[in-house]
């Protein structure tokens, strides 16, 4: 994601009731944030937030968290939202680090990673979001039989990824190096921005998705 | 392992007390073979069996069988043992894919891979002894705290095999990629024929611990 800073956009956040701004007040008591006790799911390093949103959108009976680092990112998806709001999402201006903070013990449904920062430099790969330091975290929120989904058109975060599993005692549910021609796992796929362009240009997207 | 086929290596094989002829017969049973209920583990594709017979001579109070797929090669485990036979090492003349029907469930302790045939081509991925396929039989019989190690000094076999493991639902324990360097995986170890050979060539030897 290349990053402008736009002027302002902390204060829009600030004043948007679409933004959780205290998330870990609602630790192990999201329903509440929702009014309702529906299944949660979150998007880590949602970006401008469109897959998030269609997701929400088809599926009202299921609770979306989109959590983003980045204020001028989340400006967008805050600014996508204006013409129709949706009851079932919300949206988080946190670093994923911080995830065991914000969400309780299988407090979360499902996860879902798009097309993360690689960190290439082998020092950062504890910050990629499928790494087994972030594995540990999401293993600490998410339901016994919840499962994470993580798309990328990157095949060496891909690889990298893979290779993370076993470490974090994680297993392969279903996995694809070629998303967009395969049937069966492209079966409900909502387009993410990044995906969108790089699937127009021929690129193979690959997804896992992995139970504990 | 080159084959040659020794002359007359089936029958001495039939002959031998050390080798359990109808092991199928031992399922759930096989403290019986040994006459006492002492841990057993298995190493799968022992070749001359030098490993498991230094094992065995290394920890009386522990159970070992040596299984391998060929008589001439089982020919030669078992000349070793002529001289100072060990109650607590038994050799199977089978191939591993039976293995389940010849150990009961959770009746294993430790499971030893070592230097592996690679079988390369792609279509022979199935008959690979860390394949994904193997690791499912593996895993009906070795005991719930069980591990399996696995050494090879064949880097595109172990990327395999580390690859199969989010498949099968195993998690890594220790690994490394340069046995011979990593003091603390170097513990206790003991060689086999090929490590010998090939660590003298200053080739790095691979090694996992795996659980489930």
């Amino acid at each position: 994601m290349r990053l402008r800073n736009i002027q302002g956009s902390r204060d829009v956040i600030a004043q948007s009731p679409l933004v959780v701004h205290e998330p870990r007040q609602y630790r192990d008591e999201w329903k509440e944030a929702f009014g309702n006790d529906h299944p949660i799911r979150i998007e880590v390093g949602m970006g401008k937030g469109k897959f998030i949103y269609q997701l929400a959108r088809l599926n009202p009976q299921i609770n979306y968290i989109g959590i983003e680092k980045y204020s001028s990112v989340l400006l967008r998806a805050l600014q996508k939202m204006e013409d129709e709001p949706l009851p079932n999402l919300l949206f988080i201006r946190m670093d994923a680090e911080e995830i065991s903070e914000v969400f309780g013990r299988e407090e979360v449904d499902r996860i879902y990673l798009n097309f993360s920062d690689p960190w290439p430099k082998d020092r950062y790969a504890k910050r990629r979001l499928p790494s087994r330091e972030f594995l540990k975290r999401y293993d600490s929120i998410l339901k016994k039989d919840g499962v994470l989904e993580f798309k990328t058109d990157n095949r060496e975060l891909f690889d990298f990824a893979l290779l993370e599993l076993p470490f974090a005692g994680w297993e392969i549910v279903s996995v694809t190096y070629d998303l967009h021609h395969d049937e069966e796992m492209m079966a409900g796929n909502i387009m993410t921005e990044y995906e969108e362009r790089f699937s127009a240009q021929g690129n193979p997207i690959c997804k896992y998705i992995i139970k504990r």
